[in-house]
């Protein structure tokens, strides 16, 4: 059977500010429908919910100073990412961290672009819950059943350029797993799960750009396998133990 | 402006053998057009290439018997990943290395599902070269210009799961640079690359499943701002001296 995708912008989204309706403006711009995945960049849903602060009060630990020093940033940025980290990982010449959430990017997810002066935004909360509560509010207003994926774009080891990443997600699997299906040759397939989050957030990134012309709202139609109800991004962070990079960082 | 993708699989492609050529079977399955990206499983380029060797003739060396013995797993197909390795950054638990061509992945890409009974597969030699003939057999059988992407599956740091990940590009930028570009406050943006291929291989992946139901072609229409002329996935690998990730492994 052939399986086809779709995914296009919605045009007409204002500029978001705290307390603005997310699913209300969303709904308003295009015609959704049911099992329609709708990725959102987390900067719109952190605006949103007012996730902005300055560095006004912030001050700086030791640690923060030191990091500041070598990489010649401003100590109360670094503080800040600090106070969002469960662990450093990197401190220099890259910031690298696990967010509270549990999610490993540089600078722990913090965007001093597409603000206005002064102002830094953070990641959402709990991603999870702002992809549930879009997806419920869809549902109310048009009574289609759509999953939600929040993203950012992160770097990724070994390769320069950044891709788009899901850091929340509703009524998708993140992880998609073929183990026990059987090749072409009905051998069974051992470790084979797939990244299926993160690779919609990398489709829905081609067509949302990064400067002025930003799109920050995809839809993506024909993914209906991938459906699923009850679902959360930490499936697909890597247990510690488990991790040979992170150890490697760590012994450095 | 609205903008929009599609990707579709192709129907009827049949089990890939060396001499095949594939730009005929895909020109014979689909409708190709202009700018179309074909996107293609690195597993049916290398069988259409006979890229298949066995374990018959390998001595493993010592290193091989070290991380076979660690790692449970047949000590010549150890030095069979070596001999194609430039480097290898981490032995055990996992066999990740740099492959000859400078990809950094497990095992070399070397494949032992949907190959027949006791043969191995392993990637292009040069898959960019494979690409871009690719490209040129589908010009001269349709007139029309598409760009390739061949694509493998790969984990990555940090989370579980395997996205799909480009190997070899023609016709077609791996990474758009949004440097000097404003963002929506008109500041410039600083260092901002995206890993264009990559998002484009975890799109077909979404399409091309990993079982005996596996698609291993799938059309990308729709991105026409990405396609460029002369191209080597060779720009999307980070420089050595810049990789703290790579400085970490070495120092376990």
């Amino acid at each position: 059977m052939q399986l086809k995708l779709e995914a296009f912008t919605i045009e007409n989204i204002p500029m978001i500010k705290k307390g603005d309706d997310l699913a209300k403006i969303i709904c308003k711009n295009t015609d959704i429908q049911d099992y329609d995945i709708v990725v959102i960049a987390s900067t719109i849903v952190s605006k949103s919910e007012g996730r902005t602060f300055t560095l006004d009060n912030v001050t700086p630990s030791r640690r923060a100073l030191e990091i500041a020093h070598k990489n010649d940033e401003d100590s109360r940025f670094i503080q800040a990412v600090l106070d969002r980290s469960r662990e450093c990982l990197v401190g220099s010449p890259i910031l690298l961290v696990e967010t509270l959430n549990g999610h490993v990017c540089i600078k722990a997810g913090i965007d001093d672009s597409n603000v206005e002066n002064g102002l830094l935004l953070e990641l959402p909360a709990d991603p999870d819950s702002s992809a549930k509560q879009i997806a419920d509010d869809i549902r109310k207003l048009t009574s289609k059943r759509v999953s939600v994926v929040i993203t950012d774009t992160n770097g990724r080891s070994f390769k320069i350029g950044q891709t788009g990443v899901a850091v929340g997600v509703a009524h998708i699997k993140p992880i998609k797993d073929w183990c026990g299906e059987k090749d072409l040759f009905g051998k069974v397939l051992e470790i084979t799960e797939e990244g299926v989050a993160d690779e919609i957030a990398g489709t829905a990134n081609l067509l949302m750009g990064e400067g002025d012309g930003g799109n920050p709202v995809v839809i993506i139609r024909g993914l209906l396998m991938y459906v699923e109800s009850v679902v959360t991004i930490k499936d697909t962070y890597r247990p510690d133990g488990e991790d040979v990079i992170r150890k490697g960082l760590r012994s450095l």
